[in-house]
């Protein structure tokens, strides 16, 4: 189909009956343009916090295949409010649930991969030319017909993989930022909005703190060829494409700096140098699917030694961690520490792969402000340094001013923060 | 199906957490006594009324289409909790969407109506050894597969429905009352609680103001021979159960005095005496749905002479009665006329039908105390008086004193209202 768009609005860009109409008014501004029209929204503002707290109050331990049913309510009142305000504005809209969409998913509750998209019933609502709205985070699965839910984030991936099934132009993503930055304009006030940005910058960014885009959906986008948008619900002004790589403008040396403040460290020490003793720890995680990030091990110092591995994962699953390992104490490790106010910095950028020089000026812009690098990853786009919490934001700033991401860029003429304060 | 019982839960019996786990824990205990079990749920006490609230403050004129959308979502999110809370307590539950439990509709958004049930996946569920939550109050258009909603207290049809499509025993309709009693206990203090009552009764009782049962299931009941037993969700003791005219233990004279408060007459004067007047009246209110009650027509005088035509409507139409009605002026009719404050008595019995004199009983009570009768309606079963909304109290009480209602009744036994007053 030509001149196909999909929206995505996130909850904060429908969190109230005002901002549903704003949102509504948008996708009538693109419908009168010209094109047919495709929004996916999620949950209004606190929704599915305020759906979980209800299910914590009557179980310890609510059934995922249930709290899947539960958690999908919200976007569909999110797309019938937005379907009601668009017929207020004269034009044609239904509301679709992830079901009725055709979004088919495994059986995986709470957490479900999206393994195809039927999307008949929405080809056959844009023919009788309505706009289609679509409830985020959630599908059907493909065998028992039952209510999935796609995670945190989830509602991105919908959109991305409706853009893909149906061949769109675009798929812009509406949000409370106005697009991907160089880094946090919180942190640093001259960040520059970015133009474009590459699928594989936008990958490590998103998995190293940028909170823009969902891992999965760019993941999606790139297997896809879907051409993101990600922009403003406040304001008129171009946000950031993610493309392809051939297709960016510029390939600079450094594209942005990313940071976490929340991560965990655990260190096991007296780790046995067989193998399959760090297999039968990371199993023992991932049963629990906890996502470690950065791993680090000692070479033990002499024949039938033992090692020490270090890793990280998100503070929040410090816990889970620790209860998964502790059963292994003196068979896979001696002893088990944990560091829980950890941080990273992470500097991402085409550019990087054919420039070594990059890592060294990173350790030597931190180590001349005496900040402690813990641990260390790479890629080839990508550094990042695991470091304390504390840190972090000088840390940002310390890279972001050495590498010289702040220039005469969008920052000035955009403003892209005005339309937030005046909310 | 042998020992399949259905239960109905009404939205103040799932108000909130606590309501939630005592009606999982009804649930069990039906389920450990050796009967498969399916329960139908109502939205959490006043979510629907949010729900509408929402929508009214995104849209003037909500598109019906998506107020189903939008209103569905309640009774999801009653019986997703509620499976939550059953699996807490050891037993299987799943809860099913009117439309995966294969409630079909026809095509009226907001009052649709079920046209089949394919109670296939149900029976699967249950075939499993599952609870089966059913969504309460809505279903899907057999054609265009939209969400349809069944209209306000539809729940109790949902139930109905479901239990005939199942065969079950017995159809259980879980409320805040202990059952269908002589009157308003609120107005007769010693009121009697009975322990059956006929369909034919309880249809004109829900009919002419009782608010225990909805007024479509109990036809659907009687239409498809389902037994219903209407009782309290906060204690223990039987209600009252409905069943065929031949099964009820004795036929009183007079089973109940109803009432309603909430009557708006509209008188029209001058209407030609010619073939066709009255059908024009009628035809523009039945053509925005609005359920006119009784009809009273005055003879014209002399030929070619005019008639007076009075009827009443819920004071809740009155409005769009007389928007319906105003075009029709000096076509239809000369004047019109509307009394808002109107309320209506009657009383029901199928003793009645061999036994003339009830009527003029009723007249002599009502003349006695200076109540003033305005409108009258009879069916076989039933007498009904349309008289001032501020002595309709006085009526209820002086007929149910003169037909000797209260009697030596299971009310000092079973102490109805006491759950009511601990909560």
């Amino acid at each position: 189909m030509s001149g196909l768009i999909v929206m995505k609005f996130g909850g904060t860009s429908v969190a109230d009956a005002e901002r549903i109409k704003r949102a509504a008014r948008r996708i009538v501004d693109k419908r009168e343009l010209g094109n047919r029209v495709v929004a996916v929204l999620s949950a209004r503002g606190k929704t599915t916090d305020e759906l979980i707290a209800m299910a914590e109050e009557v179980s310890d331990a609510p059934d995922p295949r249930e709290m899947d049913m539960l958690l999908s309510t919200g976007e569909r009142i999110s797309c019938a409010l937005c379907a009601m305000a668009i017929n207020d504005l004269g034009h044609r809209a239904i509301s679709l649930t992830g079901s009725q969409a055709g979004i088919v998913t495994d059986e995986s509750h709470t957490k479900a991969r999206i393994i195809d998209v039927r999307a008949d019933r929405i080809k056959a609502a844009l023919e009788e030319n309505n706009v289609v709205l679509v409830a985020g985070f959630q599908g059907v699965s493909g065998t028992a017909r039952n209510v999935t839910t796609l995670g945190r984030g989830g509602s991105d991936t919908t959109a991305v993989a409706v853009a893909a099934a149906l061949g769109a132009e675009v798929c812009e993503i509406y949000t409370d930022v106005s697009g991907v930055y160089t880094a946090d304009p919180r942190i640093v006030p001259d960040a520059r909005k970015l133009a474009t940005v590459s699928f594989e910058e936008m990958l490590e960014m998103a998995a190293s703190g940028a909170g823009v885009l969902q891992l999965r959906s760019v993941e999606y986008a790139r297997n896809h060829g879907v051409r993101i948008h990600c922009r403003s619900s406040f304001e008129e002004a171009p946000g950031t494409v993610v493309v392809a790589e051939g297709e960016t403008m510029e390939q600079p040396l450094i594209t942005a700096v990313t940071h976490s403040t929340s991560e965990a460290r655990v260190t096991l020490i007296g780790v046995p140098d067989e193998p399959g003793a760090a297999a039968r720890i990371f199993a023992a995680l991932a049963d629990v699917s906890i996502n470690v990030d950065m791993i680090v091990q000692n070479e033990p110092s002499s024949a039938g030694g033992k090692a020490e591995i270090s890793f990280t994962v998100p503070r929040e699953d410090l816990r889970a961690a620790r209860a998964a390992l502790e059963p292994l104490t003196g068979d896979a490790f001696v002893e088990l520490h944990t560091y829980e106010q950890m941080g990273k910095v992470s500097i991402i950028g085409a550019g990087m792969r054919s420039h070594p020089g990059v890592a060294a000026k990173v350790f030597d812009v931190l180590a001349q402000e005496g900040v402690n690098i813990d641990m260390i990853s790479t890629s080839p786009i990508k550094i990042s340094c695991v470091i304390d919490r504390d840190r972090v934001a000088q840390a940002v700033q310390l890279l972001h001013s050495a590498f010289e991401l702040s220039g005469p860029g969008t920052v000035a003429e955009e403003k892209p923060f005005k339309a937030r304060q005046t909310l």
